[in-house]
């Protein structure tokens, strides 16, 4: 069993109203950056997680996207997993 | 002028309290989830921004996390410029 660091980012979908990214733009521009056309406000949530494979962490990291991290009506997710940062046993000889 | 697509992740610095990364791990056990270690919550900041360079881009979206997006004393950011969206202007002959 190795250890993973995976990433969960997690987006309103295009097309789907914004109001943390709309509040953001308007503090900024009360701040006077110009400029700015589009703001949207999402998630990362990142995970150190046990899995067999660089796979399994990834498909587990979807399934938890899909039940509990991410609305998928309205947002969509995408994972990466970052690295090994250790492996337990003595599976490799 | 060009139009750049910017990412900024602000995720809490190591060893600062994320109450929302702890609800989160508690959320994934009830659902069986097993083997999650450690679980930090985060946000990304997806802009579009009009800028002369991507270095222009980068350095002002940087100004917009120590003013307004991210909490420096207990966060940290990235940045990353990912494209041109398009070139308006004559700048290019």
């Amino acid at each position: 069993m190795s250890v993973w660091n995976v990433k969960a980012i997690i987006m309103p979908k295009p097309g789907v109203n914004d109001p943390q990214g709309e509040a953001i733009r308007g503090g900024l521009e009360s701040l006077e950056f110009s400029g700015v056309r589009e703001v949207r406000a999402g998630k990362q949530i990142s995970l150190t997680i046990e899995a067999q494979s660089r796979d399994d962490a990834a498909s587990a990291v979807k399934r938890m996207c899909d039940q509990l991290l991410a609305n998928p009506v309205i947002e969509t997710y995408s994972v990466t997993v970052d690295s090994v940062e250790e492996t337990d046993g003595g599976v490799n000889a």
